[in-house]
């Protein structure tokens, strides 16, 4: 984390979780792996700071030295729990492995800490208290983490919370950033002074907005009514661009359009690669409406796979609104499904042309007697390319099954 | 940079810029906008380290604090600097403005500092001495602190430097942490103390370990002769396990290995739904080798597009070694490719029972008259599922055109 290369994005998880109960974070810090320096950084915090929270450094390894630099700051000694080390050697047993010995490390204990219950690996978490400050270390990985914050804080910090910040996220596809900031603007900028004050964000991301709502509240209800309200004036100018108000991506969205229909998808993707399907089974349960999914490079394989005949290939070209139908309503109806989706396009970085330079998409969405198709210009790189195509993909999708017409697709923000 | 949104990303550029002079980046710090916390975290930083780089808090405006920070911490009296308040005010006027007079604030500067001319805004940086610590005051906005950063470094900082950190990075598969740990920790805690000292860091990720080696030189060229070597002393120890040694993702490493072969590959996927063809599609150029990929999440499908006999699947079930195994001599036979792979299993959170649980993925790979298929029992969520089988499955194919055996697959770190 203090290479040029790593993120901290931990931080930003912990710091959401941490508003909602009111704490206001004023200090994160990325330190090294030496104990002299952690420590030096602990005792600073240690004379101000109600609640301190460490993530990583916990591994079996020389270098994992949180458990070391808390002892050392908190004056206590280490024991190494056994019980700890007994559920690690099990973890090693049920893959059939013998535990390396380094990793009794990861039973050393501060005395008097409480060991904090680690589901998703082998490093426990520990809870300390010392004086007005409480202490909590956590693993790095965030998918150890991050539940393991959610129990400390529901188990220990929930009844300290005194009101907070709560956030509400609607995400919106299909539009450009200012134009969703020229819809949204006149309605959120409003909402600074009133009795809930809600503050708003607005982010740009590949393929997708987000406009973050802040209400400064009391308790959760009131601040549910407030963001409730706020998200109806939201819902009123920007419509069926919104497509998740609850942090659900599209796929998920998608997916639940299709459960509540009883119907079944099929897919034909070439330029996108199979990340379509990839997204699409990303879902839990989805193997409850995804039939198939085919990945047609070659001509061939489209003709083979999806049924496009060789000759529309050779009169329209593979990249071409002709081509991207016979790919959606081949696929389903070879599967035998209710839906089916065909894309293909240029990736790059090669391949493009004056006539169809890279980022040339044509996308299809066949439902029952309907069927739409677009070719659309996207920017950016082959991985960018390809995740705008999946996206206005559900998107289409998403919006024939509401049977709303297509808005704007951005080329870029 | 305290609330859950922003990310932060100057700190690595300024790390990167850093590490080339041989400065080795301790501390990472984001501090709010009071005056005591970030003196507090300035008196800290001032006990120990030689250069102290500040960005942000230079704006007009009661909670830019910076300056005010640096004065208290370096006791030091706060001038107005009148030529810094009439260039601001020209760039105003240039605009045909008026300078608001809060901006007089952006003058400020600690009696002795040198002030460091900002090209692109209207709050000059700080140079400041202090014992041994240099400290560099720059402003928040990447394109008014990038040339300011560069400037110092031409001016001031480039003199100080004595050679720097050169990085580099093995990427392993198919082993555990602790394993590639006990393996190469005797090997790599020796090179500390060498005339290059390489300093190295082990980093544990979903399906793939990371060995990064940072080599302390004088020159480039000196600190890859000594990166070389190390490079030479792991590969005797971790051997086929290392997949690349210059940040190629494992799909790129096998795209060319296929590349060179002048194989193609077509690819039939349960569980992984299509993620192992958009990772293999994610490189460049991948249309030359990859031909097709089918999704079959039904049983109809692995039958129509597969060609996996139906009695088969009834005989032993959709996850299992046989049908695995049919399902890449099938999608190879099919698509007339040199290399098939199948994959097949449960990705979870439903579909496990006693004898099969969620984890549970069979892969196969053949490739002309060789085949390997292989059982996993994989941990984790549905994304980590798929995700490691479809790195088990480049990393099969891997080792099979290497002609080598897998080593053990890590069914978690």
């Amino acid at each position: 984390m203090l290479t040029p290369f790593r993120v901290d994005t931990n931080s930003l998880a912990i710091t959401e979780r941490l508003n909602q109960l009111g704490f206001d974070v004023r200090l994160k810090a990325v330190v090294g792996d030496q104990v002299e320096e952690l420590a030096h950084v602990l005792e600073s915090a240690l004379t101000w700071a109600d609640l301190i929270v460490l993530t990583g450094g916990l591994g079996p390894t020389e270098d994992d030295i949180t458990r070391d630099a808390v002892a050392r700051v908190l004056n206590l000694p280490v024991d190494i729990d056994e019980q700890i080390v007994d559920r690690i050697r099990e973890r090693f047993a049920r893959r059939g492995l013998t535990m390396p010995e380094i990793n009794r490390r990861q039973g050393m204990v501060p005395r008097g800490a409480t060991v904090l219950a680690n589901p998703n690996g082998t490093a426990p978490g520990l809870w300390l208290e010392r004086g007005r400050t409480a202490m909590v270390v956590l693993p790095g990985p965030p998918r150890e983490m991050k539940p393991m914050l959610d129990a400390v804080i529901r188990d220990r910090l929930e009844s300290r919370a005194s009101g907070g910040l709560f956030r509400r996220v609607l995400r919106i596809t299909g539009r450009t950033e200012s134009d969703v900031d020229a819809a949204a603007q006149p309605v959120y900028s409003r909402w600074t002074n009133g009795s809930v004050p809600i503050f708003t964000t607005i982010l740009a991301m590949l393929g997708q907005i987000e406009l973050h709502l802040t209400a400064h509240a009391k308790t959760r209800a009131e601040a549910d009514a407030a963001l409730d309200a706020a998200q109806g004036e939201l819902e009123t100018v920007l419509g069926s661009a919104i497509y998740s108000v609850d942090g659900r991506p599209l796929e998920a969205v998608v997916g639940e359009m299709l459960r509540e229909r009883r119907m079944t998808i099929a897919v034909a993707e070439s330029c996108s690669g199979g990340l379509l399907a990839a997204r699409l089974t990303d879902v839990p349960g989805s193997s409850d409406y995804v039939d198939r999914g085919v990945v047609c490079y070659s001509n061939l394989s489209k003709t083979e796979l999806a049924g496009v005949p060789a000759s529309l290939i050779e009169q329209h070209g593979a990249v071409s609104e002709p081509v991207a139908r016979a790919m959606a309503t081949g696929i389903r109806d070879r599967a035998n499904a209710n839906v089916g989706i065909g894309i293909t396009g240029i990736a790059g970085p090669g391949g493009g042309s004056p006539d169809k330079p890279v980022g040339t998409v044509a996308i299809a969405v066949a439902v029952g007697n309907e069927l739409r198709v677009r070719t659309f210009q996207f920017l950016g790189g082959r991985e960018m390319v390809k995740f705008q195509s999946a996206q206005a993909a559900m998107n289409m999708l998403r919006l024939l099954l509401l049977k709303k017409d297509a808005p704007f697709w951005p080329a870029t923000r």
